[in-house]
């Protein structure tokens, strides 16, 4: 099985990828986003070997709820295949912003993380590349097999590459994990 | 100062910029979005109130630091004056997903409500509606305001409108808080 082409992604559209990210909206102007592109073989390996290990552990939690063979039948990572791989982390004491609007909500600064990841992944799609989004996994194990600074929390491992079959339909709807559900049910007024 | 002109939001378009977040991709395809919107002018001004106070104790931080001019010039909310209020919560125990992806992560739902609200501003921009994200705010203070359930997290409270005076350089460039900063200072190989 899998989901990414043999092409590789060219460093040009990688590049313009990670500067349409920049221009993500985030708290204070703070920009706490911090990219870390895997070029290393053993590291690559060392990821795809942490994320399996989590994976089965996973899986054997679905066995008692009758769902293990439709989990162990998803594509849960494409960290050997995908020619690309890009960790987002989020730099929790940034010099950027000076503090605003993170005095109540210091999440903030991991949710502007998160907007440069899906300005990513929109600008990736307009461009036909794929994103997966892997969170199999322990932060802290991956943080440290990266290397990076203590204040950096993991925000994202992402598999990026040329989808062998492009889809508008999200793939745990056609493998009947879960489908999409109205909008009515999600909205309140107050 | 207002940053909204007087013209309401019409109604197919605030169904349009709802519909495209339920959209968003979300972890589990779990879409743990919960949107409130705010229809109670009592309410309008309660969360208003609240805001202003933790904007009155955040500024007082800033005078230790010569930045309380600075930050008392921005404008940090339009909770009174924006044509549309949203909040948007995370239900932290969704019934669809199954789990998937969330084991090791428990943020991941929080992260799945942070694209569904980047989606949301994204198909306002396109729209010619602007949309301020305040964080200025005690997050369990607005959800017992809101009358949401136990298990959903506040995400988001945003004002919603058509800018008077729309602008490609953000807020906190044009008025000297943070200016963007480039790439190269937040890009690792490893």
């Amino acid at each position: 099985m899998r989901h990414f082409d043999t092409r590789a992604i060219p460093a040009e559209e990688m590049t313009a990828l990670l500067e349409a990210a920049s221009l993500a909206p985030s708290v204070g102007n703070a920009q706490p986003w911090r990219f870390v592109r895997l070029r290393t073989p053993a590291l690559r390996e060392a990821l795809a070997t942490h994320v399996d290990a989590e994976n089965t552990r996973a899986a054997a939690g679905y066995a008692e709820k009758g769902r293990h063979d439709a989990y162990r039948a998803l594509k849960l990572h494409g960290l050997r295949e995908a020619p690309e791989l890009l960790a987002v982390f989020c730099d929790e004491r940034p010099a950027a912003g000076h503090g605003l609007g993170i005095a109540t909500m210091p999440e903030m600064l991991r949710y502007s993380c998160v907007t440069a990841v899906h300005t990513l992944w929109l600008a990736a799609r307009a461009r036909g590349i794929g994103l997966g989004w892997v969170s199999i996994l322990d932060p802290g194990a991956v943080a440290a097999l990266l290397d990076v600074p203590q204040d950096w929390t993991l925000i994202a491992l992402l598999c990026l590459g040329y989808p062998e079959a492009p889809s508008e339909t999200p793939e745990l709807e056609r493998r009947g994990w879960q489908a999409r559900e109205p909008l009515a049910d999600r909205l309140l007024e107050r």
